[in-house]
């Protein structure tokens, strides 16, 4: 801003909601002012969340999700089948797996992907973590949930790489066709590796 | 969700920030786990600054503004020309003129348009306080810039009917081809409004 027609106040809102993402600068500017104009509603009871999420929320030292307790939920809930690991990206990954309640083991989050470019190296992720897991006992089946990308195909193989010494069953998620998909928006790629993968009805 | 993986704590920071406008259930789910993963470096100081525009920001009594002082830095600069009014919905709009540099003088937010549909009446916008700043007395102009739309253009020619005993100039924004737009892409009613308000070169 040229002027500065908003108070230091409201400037470093709009500075601190820009960097989350899916905020650019302009609708920062709205969210701030939509803020403002909502104090009891909105404003107000904000503050009080982070707050709340400041104190309360952690990473679970297991897995490394999010959770207001440690272990979190998941790696405490005794039905859950502690012998299948459940290695993903990211703590979103995880809600997206729960919401489809997909998976009945539990999870590791590694906490991205390897990356050459971006200079992600293993010590950077916690593998050395799910390695430990896998070998203090007990686990059969690491099932592999990363990103069908590059680096994480990358991250997939060297994983794999560092529990081939371990006697434990190793899998990735099937690719395909999406369900619900239709065939003529699909990539080649996801089309071959369709094909090759059919079932017999 | 279906099971809740996140605790009520964060479940309740996701429902707040998709409130704020530009962020829908998906990217706040994103935001807030962005947050969660920086506590230090965003969470909390944001939180902080919360805490900040809720003490200190206020509407400003005389145009509606929001500022830290009250009345606010536009309207106690000695330097702004006080007998021109400009009319805004809105304090983003206010931002925008100011960011254009485009008024010498000071602002009045009425806080939206009249709109029959939304049941919004005259005396739900801040219009009573505007004739009474005009009657009040030293105003000479009225710049009516509210947005082109029906709503806008119902509510400026509200605002000229109740100014109409004032001995005041009211002036509304003009009509034409946006600066570094190009003519295929505008719609018809802006050429012909452009066309019919050329001025000679």
């Amino acid at each position: 801003m040229k002027r500065s027609v908003v108070g230091v106040e409201i400037e470093r809102l709009i500075q601190l909601l820009a960097r989350l993402p899916g905020l650019g600068p302009r609708s920062a500017r709205r969210a701030a002012l939509h803020l403002v104009k909502n104090r009891e509603k909105l404003l107000q009871p904000l503050g009080a969340a982070l707050g709340d999420v400041l104190d309360k929320v952690s990473e679970c030292r297991v897995c490394g999700n999010v959770d207001v307790v440690n272990p979190c939920t998941l790696c405490s809930d005794p039905r859950r089948d502690t012998t299948q690991i459940c290695v993903v990206e990211e703590v979103a990954d995880l809600w997206a797996l729960e919401r489809a309640s997909a998976i009945s083991g539990v999870y590791h989050v590694l906490g991205g992907t390897l990356s050459a470019i971006d200079g992600i190296r293993p010590e950077d992720l916690r593998i050395a973590e799910l390695v430990q897991r896998v070998t203090t006992g007990g686990v059969k089946e690491v099932m592999i949930a990363v990103n069908a990308t590059v680096d994480g195909q990358t991250t997939a193989h060297y994983i794999m790489d560092q529990l081939a010494e371990n006697n434990v069953k190793v899998t990735r998620l099937a690719h395909g066709v999406p369900v619900g998909g239709e065939l003529d928006y699909l990539d080649e790629g996801t089309l071959a590796a369709a094909v090759k993968a059919r079932r017999s009805l």
